[in-house]
């Protein structure tokens, strides 16, 4: 296997990604922060290693095979995190060392949002604009692998979601490529949108550029300690709720619209299972802040969409201590992690999707019990679904399970109490941001664990967020074999 | 579909189980208890519709169709559960009202060993072997159930487990019957070694007989309020720790040694997964209970191997209060619950043979990413294992995952905290016992809980000890349709 391929493409990201850096060094400047020197030297570090990395590989082709595709998916997600990494260490108005820069950049690449950092409120705007620089990349990054690549890798079912004409052919590839474009322009259009509304309800113009990036990445970094709980404006909690609720959302549904119409929007199953379930969802803990709580309807309706928005779309934003809402929420924002968005979105989890799938694989073993000679094929969305899309859906979701559960164990060896290791170890896997509990709850904070413990949730948030297979499979020895 | 075959056997075995409730009667005769009057009328009330419906059905074949197998099922163990409660609720010793009764006897037939009875030092002697007596029987007719049923009805990957000539003619049928004549001998031999031992290691005969038959049964009731924690005798300890192994290894493994040695021991697949398994997971927790926590080494073994082995057979003795130990094992005691023995014996959750499967069918699947053309045969034990068998096995582990987290809503909803929903329902589930935290955990009962969570919890007992689709199949329209 020629690795050629890989590292020229990486090269490009890495040279992207290096350009980044020098965004947050102007703003540093502005407000006259010695970090924008730091960023200017990082950035021109990551500049210098892409163009060497491009310069050692040209090539006329990029179409990847598959073992290629693996490699390039896990490889550039940790490349970014080595380098991304640099300006948290490096900052002299931060006590981070490594450890806690890599944490809270892989934290920022897979759109996950734990922080390790403490006083966001009075942070340089050079670190607060980095960090939801990297939400913002790693969740376009996200959307692009879940289209052009996973498809193809045939990982946790997504061959479902092949395009019409995916075959390794230089077509296809034109046609990725188009679909890339028209993603990458999608995306920076709503967040441009996004920031518009949130400036207009109230924010200063640096908060709403911020929060619209990581918004929309469903990430959760805010401006302050208090994520949106800082914001008492009710406009920014319904724009924040609805522009997460987009960004769990598949991404190639807005180009569909444009093209197609809102029929397309309609009839999407994943996006019609979605929202029957927030809605459901919403309306169960709406309906207990109000009878139990006594929260007035109004404010009952508003926080139960928000932090159910939140927590399904894996983004972690929150607006208030929900852990202190009863038993009933309590247990189903547990519950909820483990939902996660529509695949092809920036939100991370199990998915819609895999639910559906796994809905009609149950009633369809169910039947072949009563009718052991019956024959029925099995749709979805009007799509037939084969049995490898099953088998990858059940390894898919077996495998976050088994994931959190291992990781868990790992976090409790390392002497941190159940509570704290379970919901630290689902919130890493499933890429929401927050856990439960006094140390890492919606109220608390990463920077108090052990280093080792921040390494084991580093690799499980980048575990979740590749979707388990494209970084397992790396490990097996016949991957490497001629 | 006629009920009347399936109505037929039922009425077998009211007739034996109501004929069953003369022994406590004995017991409380002659202890000069005035229960044994209540235990002569619930036995003959039960031996009288038994009879009924003998007579009401009598049939020449008793060959069963594939819906009348999984009637059948159900059917037995919520009839038997109806009837085996009249003791306990009309019982003057114990304050329990139906639900109490209904629950104390569905944990007692699912080998669960939940228990909302308190004061068991001072209880009655007819009670507490009326609840033993629950425990043997639920025991060996999971036992018959795993290999005569289920193997026939395909649930949960358990074809893989069919004898030789298994069909639905009348010689299958004489060959299920020879076999389990032998199985039955066989439980009770072993029950009654197990007495012989607990009477020589300085139990009386009565605390013998009980504990014999729970231990046996991997149920769990014992005689004390402290479980066995009250007897402080390490034989004992050794004795109980030894016999739950047995009782959580496939019954047929000791006919196939008298019939051809030992050898068939040691190539068995599942029981060396199990005990390689348990050796793991006993080390672990021994060495933290003699790094961390200062054990003396011998007593760290010991008391590692006694709560290790009660778990994972889903037993539920506990010799102490284990949550007690620290973070690591309170985490692997929790994930130990998830584990269970193996297919065929008492023991229940998710067990040792589909996690084999499970690990097969995922080294199948990420081989198969790698070369998607390439072919390669999956096989178990030497066996074959067709893509239905894997079906079932991912069906299954996902359906107890799913049974769990509705369970622990509905808990929740009816207002326990986390802790008790979320470990109240994983143990119900696999039919271990004690749950954890100040409530359920194991020290603590099950009295103090709302009857509605009684009934959710003795549901998803049933569901679990059934393997859930033998239950739930019985939900689907297509079952009851022509």
């Amino acid at each position: 296997m020629s690795i050629a391929p890989v590292t020229h493409l990486i090269g490009w990201f890495l040279v992207v990604f290096g350009l980044a850096m020098f965004f947050p060094a102007v703003v540093d400047w502005v407000a006259s922060n010695p970090d924008w020197f730091v960023f200017v030297t990082s950035g021109s570090a990551t500049v210098f290693f892409g163009m060497a990395a491009l310069l050692a590989t040209r090539r006329k082709s990029l179409v990847l095979n598959l073992r290629q595709g693996f490699l390039l998916t896990t490889g550039s997600w940790i490349m970014l995190a080595l380098f991304g990494a640099i300006p948290f260490a490096y900052s002299d108005q931060l006590p981070l060392d490594y450890t806690d820069a890599f944490f809270e950049t892989m934290s920022g690449l897979t759109t996950t949002g734990s922080t390790v950092i403490t006083g966001l409120d009075h942070a340089p705007p050079g670190i607060l604009l980095w960090r939801a620089l990297l939400q913002w990349f790693g969740g376009i990054g996200i959307i692009v692998a879940a289209v052009a690549l996973f498809p193809q890798l045939k990982v946790g079912g997504m061959q479902l979601f092949r395009m019409e004409s995916s075959d390794r052919s230089e077509r296809a590839f034109a046609q990725v490529r188009r679909y890339t474009a028209a993603l990458v322009i999608t995306y920076f259009i709503l967040t441009v949108f996004c920031t518009l509304f949130l400036r207009l309800a109230g924010m200063t113009g640096f908060e709403a550029i911020v929060h619209a990036m990581t918004t929309l990445s469903t990430g959760g970094y805010s401006t302050s300690d208090a994520s949106i709980g800082h914001f008492s404006n009710h406009s920014i909690h319904w724009i924040i709720t609805t522009f997460m609720l987009m960004g769990g959302m598949p991404f190639v549904i807005y180009i569909q619209m444009v093209r197609r119409g809102p029929r397309a929007f309609y009839r999407d199953t994943q996006i019609r299972g979605y929202l029957a379930f927030l809605a459901i969802a919403i309306c169960c803990i709406a309906s207990w802040l109000w009878w139990k709580d006594n929260f007035p309807f109004s404010q009952a309706i508003r926080e139960a969409a928000f932090n159910v928005v939140s927590v399904v779309t894996t983004t972690g934003y929150a607006t208030t201590d929900y852990s202190r809402w009863g038993t009933l929420p309590f247990g189903l924002f547990f519950l909820l992690i483990f939902v996660g968005g529509c695949t092809g979105s920036t939100g991370g989890g199990i998915k819609i999707f895999r639910y559906q799938i796994l809905w009609t694989a149950l009633r369809q073993y169910v039947w072949s019990r009563i009718y052991p000679h019956g024959v029925r094929p099995m749709t979805y969305g009007g799509r037939p679904v084969s049995a490898d899309v099953v088998m990858g859906v059940l390894v898919f979701i077996l495998t976050f399970l088994v994931t959190v559960a291992v990781t868990s164990m790992a976090l409790e060896a390392l002497g941190l109490d159940l509570v704290t290791a379970l919901s630290g170890a689902v919130t890493a896997v499933a890429n929401v941001g927050p856990g439960l509990g006094d140390v890492i709850g919606p109220a608390g904070n990463f920077a108090t664990l052990p280093d080792s413990a921040k390494w084991v949730l580093s690799a499980a948030m980048l575990l979740g967020r590749l979707e388990f297979l494209t970084v397992l499979v790396l490990f097996a020895p016949a991957f490497w074999r001629g």
